[in-house]
């Protein structure tokens, strides 16, 4: 498969070499020295409870822990709703959670962060912003997110005011088997997303992702290539609750944003342009990891393409410079982003801090924490 | 009773003439011009259910939906809990809430606000962030907030965060009964503050207010003239969740604070001296309405010189002048303060909006909604 790596239009080492471009590099330099708030919002869904469809969680029931684990971890320093820290394990080799690259990378730049909660099913022991209530049920069920308008309109006050405290917004999320639910919003509505989302595992269960939208839609009454029209039905449908509330913000807003994430926010732009088809992406742009950039198993760039111009930045921590075994299976292909791991990593290199410094702080995090 | 106009040290007509000064006034040159965040705290107690208590709502089961219902007021323009808008009724002339006040001063300055909610009873259906759970008990319990750490402890955390988002933060309440935890709270911690509270009716009924933080403290073992010794178990015994809350956030603040409230807010401060004697109230005011400085059934000037030297602020919004019979209800004696209105008004003098224009448009948020 083609990877988004194949399809860079720019290169551009001006702005920071750790930081790859897909399309106009332009925006970067808008950013620099602006101020910057993170979100993150949060969400969890029954259907990470699917066996083998996420590695966010050390078994299928600890899913529902990430998101509140990993934002105690970044806010905290240590998580206080499990008594052990996110991993993802494969062949039992365990992978830091993401969440330790966001604490390093907002630390060093000194940017605050904001988490919002779009209806996590354990909450976190922190303050945070609520927008949603309960976790979203199993996509197969054809009723994921029942109150997805309600998680919209709610996102669309939160984006009004946020735009008043800040010059710009990183926006990451924290979605177990948030790909699968992304597939599924694509999918209803019309995009080519079969075998192109990208996932927490070097093997992506595409067929179990795709049989799990296909049963959700067709509870929903909508055959193979049926589309659903409305955006937000489609939310409804076979969605998470972080995608209404990621658009919410997105739409309210009236500053750049940067959406820190990977083929999630792919479908988050699909909701968007559902609901205003004349909307101006030329104010956004998506920062991932070059892990879920490079991934064999998925393609961002050709999905993204498909809904909107969109430039797309790629960030390299270049963990193959480090010397702790489970930031080098990031390199194996397990973990690839979350918690805005790509957009935080991006917004301290636009607050010039050396790539070097902030692995050097993830390293010594990992030492720490686990 | 001597009133806080009778104490007024200044009168600085340089800075604005609807502000009194009770105190230097320099500290308001220095806010000029400057970013600001309003912050409004929320709660419900039980204690607003003793028939009597407080204006606050047309009923004291109704007290329970009046903040959720005034916070809806001023980022909707409409209340969504209730079928009516909160007004305080006298004898059958209804005044309307602080919330069109504070709506006023916000919208004409563009000041962004966030809700906070410490403990609601009835939870407002927008964004807010989450600090505390379920509504205080009565004072009468002895056991009004069992959480008052953990709600301050977020306090802390989220003024840290809010600190990097702002120039300075305005920080109003609504909590019904509020003066009744706040005279816990200040006799809890051995100030003399009986009789001196305010409250939202013309006739303020101190001996209620006293009787019940009296069986309160009595039943958690503390006998007349026993004083509690740690600020925040005075809180858990007769305080209210607004005040932990409020505490926190200033706490953990690092930038110039507006308490926007009245005798509340003086609880507020003898919590945070209680916990830190040293700590530096210079960066630090109480911004509230001419009617809490006026009132004469209270004394915030005295009782907020026990605690510290702490600068007061109060802004007259001419309602003498306004044709709208509600309004003219508060030079009675009706509602004074709320929602951070006297705070708000002030903010919004400090961006150069005139006082005639927050009164006319209050008078036609009146027309609108009421």
């Amino acid at each position: 498969m083609k990877t988004l790596s194949d399809n860079a239009i720019s290169d551009d080492i001006t702005i920071n070499r750790n930081i790859k471009c897909y399309g106009s590099s332009e925006v970067l330099s808008e950013l620099k020295g602006k101020d910057t708030l993170f979100l993150c919002v949060m969400a969890t869904t029954k259907t990470s409870n699917i066996p083998g469809i996420t590695g966010a969680g050390a078994t299928p029931e600890l899913t529902e822990y990430t998101p509140a684990a990993d934002l105690e971890l970044v806010i905290c320093g240590e998580p206080k709703c499990l008594p052990e820290i996110p991993q993802t394990v494969i062949d039992g080799a365990a992978a830091p959670t993401p969440a330790v690259i966001t604490k390093a990378s907002l630390e060093l730049a000194d940017i605050p962060i904001l988490v919002v909660d779009a209806g996590a099913g354990i909450k976190p022991d922190i303050p945070y912003i609520k927008l949603g209530n309960g976790p979203g049920e199993d996509v197969r069920t054809g009723n994921a997110v029942p109150n997805a308008r309600e998680i919209f309109e709610k996102g669309v006050l939160l984006g009004k005011t946020l735009s008043k405290l800040t010059d710009h917004l990183v926006i990451g999320e924290s979605t177990p088997a948030g790909t699968t639910t992304a597939l599924g919003v694509l999918t209803a509505l019309g995009y080519n997303a079969k075998q192109k989302v990208s996932g927490s595992m070097p093997e992506n269960p595409h067929d179990l992702k795709y049989g799990a939208v296909r049963e959700g839609l067709k509870a929903a009454g909508y055959g193979e290539g049926e589309t659903v029209e409305d955006a937000l039905r489609a939310v409804e449908i076979v969605g998470d609750p972080t995608i209404p509330a990621v658009a919410g913000i997105v739409m309210g807003s009236s500053i750049p944003i940067v959406l820190a994430g990977g083929t999630q926010m792919t479908a988050v732009c699909s909701v968007i342009k559902g609901i205003n088809p004349e909307f101006d992406f030329s104010n956004l742009c998506i920062a991932t990891t070059i892990f879920v950039a490079e991934d064999e198993t998925a393609d961002i760039n050709q999905l993204t393409r498909q809904v909107a111009d969109i430039n797309i930045f790629a960030v390299d921590p270049e963990f193959e410079k480090s010397s702790v075994p489970g930031l080098k299976s990031y390199l194996d292909g397990s973990v690839k982003e979350g918690v805005g791991a790509g957009g935080a990593m991006m917004a301290a290199l636009l607050k010039d801090i050396p790539m070097d410094n902030i692995r050097l702080k993830i390293e010594d995090l990992c030492d720490k924490i686990f």
